[in-house]
């Protein structure tokens, strides 16, 4: 009889420490768990360090569900493998990983296929538990199940990760760069890279000046399109969005009688050749799709909008425009072989990630990351776990 | 001072034959009509022979806006260019054309672009004039204006073209073939062939199988999709589908409990990899969204819905699938540079037109082609305007 049990490979629960969030809003509470030993196809990692992610922010103020207490937030993270369970070829203790919270299995049709990043054996989701099996490896020193998240659970000093949620590395870049390949920079370079494939030479609008839109400013800058337009309600982001290769603006809270699908209609001679919308509201999509230019404009959504949320379009115009909607979750990328691509983009010097960074705390200090970013006053602060 | 009256040329009005809506829904009058000589930029050309296309049906019937009596209707035809207006070069006399309800200026970013068939010039709409000043070239024995439609109406012995709606073809093949080629056959083949890109082995589903939805069978057959699966209310039309390359058949009256895309989804185990709406209605959208692979799957609107038609998306999907939302009017095609290539197809017997034509009558039996298509008896019912 098969023994399946992790007991048989001989390892041993860890006892370490985890920022825990205990109530929604309420900050985030370092305290000892227990992280049990890695399952089959499961591999548990010493996080290095992590950052801080607006869907951190979001799911930790989620009073319903998908949102659940207690759970250790964060996905945005770099480590090393601890330990490794049966059936794991692909890593051994000590190699460098990204984590991701997409899978990429290697074995279903969607990772077989160079066109789609949507693993369909271990599917995206919410989900409280582990991608195979939906149970928790964390516990309280009280015996309390801890829940996942995103597949990651970064706020933590040990984690356990599905063997296809973890990308090896050649870690010749530092931990805080390395970790920004985790989610964010990857996102938004993906979408416009992968998912929209931007043209040399072409207009890019993108809505909201977030990490995740200068990301795509950054993902445009590399593919060389001629002209990149920033639009945010806050015009304090242009000065830093300049650095990111956006190169004119649009202050949207401030254009008197117009919508900002004209603006941009008459800034381009009409409309963008592609438009990232990358806040997550249902009326930005639709000046979005407004402002891209008929006959090949492509609207690409980034943004997460509240569930229930509704897009919604004249079949007149959807017909009778030749534009494109479209969504990229994770750019649009495929971990296990695109992100060593993007660190060879950011060795070789060609992408730039320095200029996300824009704080660094110890794991003791991780609330005030959370502040950092919900104040605008960050773009990423990169949580170091044993600084 | 320059002289731009059409008196200037010599030209003549001519007094001929056409059918006019007099009343919406009421059968078509074949009266005589005065229509004057082609202004600058404009040709007038001598009808050989149209067919009828359900677009004509509905504006027909039509007694609202965009619907507008007496009219002219018709707009899938081909002809011979009887005059030329002022600053004319692309056509002479005698030149055999297809006319189409697009233009083609050859001049502005859109007809200049590979990407797009949506000339910017010149561009599509339901007037009752020609395109470039919105009058009308046509006058009954009273006086009293009658009104264009399509920038086409064909059915009349004469008509008035802008030079941007007409395309000159070498006209091997037979006119009651070449006729196709204005609207029906080319918006299908073209919504699979260009619009979709339709990838070899791939899977197509086909919302609709009355003539468009049949052409984009022939389209995806052309591409080589390797399943072409066909979905109508009307069974007896599987028979004849499968003349047109459709290899399954989803009756979607008959499905109980399942909707048409979990149907489509179990059948082709995740979805089409295409998926085509041909018939004009939003909840059919709808279902062709769903209907497709996510990850890669892409949905192209063809039908025509009532004005005021929303499509509606969950945000959350839109994000999360991967899939593409795209329209495709007269099937992304270019008409001067791509009719000729899909002309040639058809002498080169790949693409097979023969069986959309069920019928063929002669000008006073107008009203009769009429009554075929809207009693479901015909596909293309070709009118001969001297048989």
């Amino acid at each position: 009889m098969e023994d399946k049990s992790s007991a048989a490979t001989g390892l041993q629960s860890i006892r370490c420490r985890a920022a825990v969030c205990r109530e929604p809003g309420e900050p985030l509470v370092i305290e000892e768990i227990i992280v049990a030993p890695p399952m089959a196809r499961e591999v548990r990692i010493r996080i290095i360090c992590t950052s801080l992610c607006q869907s951190d922010v979001s799911f930790w103020k989620l009073k319903d569900p998908p949102g659940i207490v207690p759970r250790i937030l964060g996905h945005e993270a770099v480590g090393v493998v601890e330990s490794v369970g049966k059936d794991v070829n692909e890593v051994k203790e000590g190699d460098v990983v990204i984590p991701t919270f997409i899978a990429d299995c290697g074995e279903c049709a969607d990772c077989l296929s160079d066109k789609s990043n949507l693993c369909s054996k271990l599917p995206f989701k919410v989900s409280p538990g582990m991608p195979r099996c939906g149970t928790s490896r964390f516990t309280d020193l009280n015996g309390e199940v801890l829940h996942h998240f995103l597949f990651v659970s970064s706020f933590s000093e040990y984690t356990v990760l599905d063997i296809a949620n973890v990308t090896k590395v050649d870690l010749a870049i530092p931990p805080n760069r390395a970790c920004l390949f985790s989610c964010g920079v990857t996102t938004g370079v993906g979408a416009a890279w992968r998912t929209a494939n931007v043209e040399k030479g072409s207009s890019v609008a993108i809505f909201g000046l977030g990490s995740i839109g200068l990301a795509v400013a950054e993902g445009a800058r590399l593919c060389e399109a001629a002209r990149i337009i920033g639009i945010d309600v806050n015009p304090d982001k242009f000065e830093t969005a300049k650095k990111f290769g956006v190169t004119e603006f649009v202050n949207s809270g401030s254009l008197g009688d117009k919508s900002v699908s004209q603006v941009i209609i008459e800034m381009t001679g009409g409309g963008a050749d592609y438009c990232f919308e990358c806040v997550g509201m249902a009326s930005l999509v639709h000046e979005a799709y407004a402002a891209c230019r008929q006959g090949w404009g492509k609207t690409i959504v980034l943004g997460v909008d509240k569930p229930g949320s509704v897009l919604s379009f004249s079949s007149y115009d959807v017909l009778h425009n030749g534009k494109t909607l479209t969504g990229s979750l994770f750019g649009g990328i495929k971990p296990k072989s695109d992100i060593p691509t993007l660190l060879k983009l950011y060795t070789d010097k060609k992408l730039k990630l320095d200029k996300f960074i824009t704080h660094e705390v110890g794991f003791e200090d991780i609330n005030e990351a959370f502040n950092l970013l919900i104040e605008g006053k960050s773009l990423r602060c990169v949580i170091w776990m044993n600084k």
